[in-house]
């Protein structure tokens, strides 16, 4: 996208949704994040699972973090001028993400402000939620995203 | 492992450190990850990368996250009687974590509690904190691990 067409700090405003899905939470998805970065039994073995208080084969909480980056993603961000997050104020993995779940929910802005620092740079607060197909809330979530300012000169009239 | 071999609740005290790392972080690992979870230019593109803020083809901050959480698996979370994390209190990405960077660190336990919803079960904070190989910090997190109490019956004599 060319630049001027992208969402820009300016852009932005409290309030704002942006939709987050649907992911279907597939098994195998499950298990192949485990192998790699996350290997506890319940993360990894149906019955594992079961066992724990997670209740079955269920998601590591950074493979639910991830998949919500993906939609994060394929709804908005890579429609933004986005220079990256400096950190995550909270994440609460209020519910197990179990296999054959459906998980959508919304992004939604709290407010903005320029940077002392970075004079080309705006930071935008966000909160994130993802909710299941019974409509629990699994995951709640804020963070800091920095996006660059429009140039004068490219403000929209 | 057997359960009475696994580190649990009581076996956890303030200052305990655990260290992680070394990881090598390879350019493929760093685009692999984005190709599935965070399909922004800089974690796709050497010279995006450059272009950006943060001066190179850098990993996704979630991708630094999972490292780290292999990291933990790793040194020590296998060992342990641990039942998942109800969250993340915070992280801060310090600094860029780019391709070719070795990342290592540690873990310490802050403190620990035992719950009230759930007998069977203590929860114990962490810090982490991971560093690039010019020991520049590069991500810090905290958050809270809930991990099963010994039986009294099998308490160590």
């Amino acid at each position: 996208m060319a630049e001027d067409d992208l969402l820009h700090f300016e852009d932005l405003e409290p309030g704002m949704v942006f939709p987050l899905g649907p992911k279907n939470v597939a098994a195998d998805e499950i298990v192949a994040f485990a192998m790699e970065y996350d290997a506890q039994p319940m993360h990894l073995d149906e019955e594992a699972g079961r066992n724990s208080i997670l209740g079955g084969l269920a998601a590591s909480g950074w493979h639910t973090c991830s998949m919500m980056m993906r939609m994060m993603t394929d709804s908005y961000l890579l429609r933004m001028a986005a220079e990256g997050a400096p950190g995550i104020d909270y994440v609460k993995w209020k519910k197990p993400v179990l296999a054959g779940d459906v998980l959508s929910g919304e992004t939604r802005v709290l407010d903005s402000r320029t940077s002392n620092s970075r004079p080309g740079i705006g930071i935008v607060s966000f909160r994130h939620e993802l909710r299941n197909q019974r409509g629990e809330t699994v995951l709640e979530s804020e963070n800091p995203i920095m996006l660059r300012r429009r140039a004068p000169e490219a403000s929209r009239p």
